[in-house]
């Protein structure tokens, strides 16, 4: 039997968004049913839901930081169990048996893995989001969300989190490194939270000092303005162990490369979508690196939620109601949240 | 007291080579004097003398790729004795106490380390490289040759062997790895010859068939001609983990890093001096990694040594004599040589 649900829903890239009731696939045998507590607004819901990025299929509901409670198990789920904490991020299936699933890369599956929304599902209905009540997700893409989290601080790390945790953690970032993070949004206020957890000595590199004390309350130990500063690119060259960069409006590859020291790493998560330059002199003087990431795997994901269960790390978040999403797209547009707008599931009800 | 040695100089970039006879330093405590009996032609030299990258101090003698017989060595000397065979590479000096030299990465020195030609030496003087008879270095910046390895074809591997060890090794090539080696020249014929010794699939992609028996010959498993067809980027996606790019032209990086698998490696080696173009979502989308190298430390240059003695891996040379070295510059950027020259030094008495 098809599990009912009230969603968030367009039915055109320039429609409001409104509720309306769907209904999910009959939970299988490996299924587990979440009643969802909080879904996170991300920017890819924004440009997947304008079609901006293209191939939008409507009528739509988006959403990939799903965090909820377990109201119903498969009789083949072994992980879960009715009442359990969980949360769901960008991925709800994969092969399961290419090279990348089996190395718990299940964001690179070689055969096409499923996202949360507007994907094409295994049984070939189009994959619907988290801005619902309940959803019916495969257990082995749903984790565990520690007790010391509460669901509305925990939702955005289910893409906000990984998406920063997993280079932080790739490129094993270590006590006292210098850590620079650019731009301070969802992502980046993710990522001076956890790098501060590894003890990372944490930049926050910004255009101005506008979110200084926002950074410094995340746990930065400074933040540079470089627009400030018009010997910014010289003043800092050569400084930094790892890059981690955020922002999605085109720069310098070139300059941020010169930050560096020899060996060092920048990893891109923030994905301007111009073509960009680059000289290779700049990669070869020092053996630099030049590198991207794409959320993480699975049992990556769930050492991100333990990773910032002990460590007291949340998303830190406005809270908003059904009726209050539209407004916040235009906000998020706009760079005006701190830092991530989560939608409360319970005013589907109000 | 000074050292006499002959040198093929130029006295400015246009002029030919001659024969000069120079001075090289009063060796102190720690350094070694070197009757050199073969060196490589490097293209860097090229540039350098012909004054393309600017900043050539006349004259000037170049040539980084030195391999020779101890002639004498100075009191505090521990590591080497007369009649010791041994190579010099680009180095020849260092702060030693920076945490790039304490880490072995003494070509990354933080304050500036000495080129074994047209650099400014610790003592003011510009370096004058190893086109020459004798040259006298600071033991650490000498290393041992294995007695299987001949000095023609040692030579070059202090530059070009060390340049693409290096990536190889610091990105940790396994047996059966699918590895790619970008253009076929000095720098790539030693490249395929290190990653078929360390057992990985190797293929050389080349514009066209010309070099294939050479790459077959030299250990690649296969050449793929990239000009020969049209859908070659398509046909050959995520098909590589590591593609070390030896070529010095432009091309697209969006396209070859379609050709790793998801975190796979692109290792920059070859300069193009142009700025090229790279989309970030080709680095996101797989968590891949572009990066660079230039040479390798001291200690990772015996190693190579130690590793290509052992494995029976030479440069593969045209022998030429000291009045033949314009010609070869003249071949070397045409591309027109299999696949070092090296100079015989000998023929400086002839």
């Amino acid at each position: 039997m098809t599990i009912s649900t009230k969603v968030l829903q367009k039915t055109s890239p320039d429609a409001p968004f409104k509720v309306a009731t769907i209904e999910r696939r009959d939970p299988r045998a490996d299924d587990v049913v979440i009643d969802i507590k909080a879904a996170g607004i991300c920017h890819s819901d924004i440009h997947t839901i304008r079609n901006e990025w293209g191939e939008a299929h409507f009528p739509l509901t988006v959403g990939h930081e799903i965090a909820g409670v377990v109201a119903a198990v498969g009789e083949n789920v072994t992980k879960f169990k009715v009442g359990d904490r969980v949360g769901v991020g960008c991925l709800v299936n994969s092969c399961g048996e290419c090279e990348q699933c089996r190395n718990g890369q299940e964001q690179n599956c070689l055969n096409g893995n499923v996202g949360t929304y507007n994907s094409e599902d295994v049984d070939g209905t189009i994959t619907q989001g988290g801005y619902a009540q309940k959803v019916v997700v495969n257990e082995n893409f749903v984790c565990t969300i520690p007790d010391s989290i509460d669901f509305d601080h925990a939702a955005p790390l289910l893409c906000a989190g990984i998406t920063t945790y997993s280079p932080l953690a790739r490129w094993d970032v270590k006590p006292d490194q210098k850590v620079a993070i650019v731009g301070l949004g969802g992502l980046g206020h993710m990522g001076v939270q956890i790098a501060a957890a590894k003890g990372a000595d944490v930049t926050v590199i910004s255009r101005s000092t506008r979110k200084e004390k926002e950074a410094l309350e995340l746990g930065a130990n400074r933040l540079l303005a470089s627009g400030d500063d018009p010997d910014f690119f010289k003043n800092h060259r050569g400084e930094f162990d790892l890059i981690l960069s955020t922002i999605s409006a085109p720069y310098s590859l070139d300059q941020y490369l010169g930050l560096l020291k020899p060996r060092g790493i920048m990893s891109v998560v923030g994905l301007p979508p111009e073509e960009m330059g680059i000289h290779m002199n700049r990669l070869i003087g020092g053996g630099k690196v030049l590198t991207g990431n794409n959320i993480g795997g699975i049992a990556e994901t769930q050492e991100m939620l333990d990773f910032c269960g002990e460590h007291g790390i949340g998303a830190v978040i406005e809270k908003i109601g059904v009726d209050d999403v539209d407004a916040a797209y235009d906000r998020v547009v706009k760079g005006d949240v701190k830092f991530r707008f989560v939608i409360d599931t319970s005013t589907f009800d109000a």
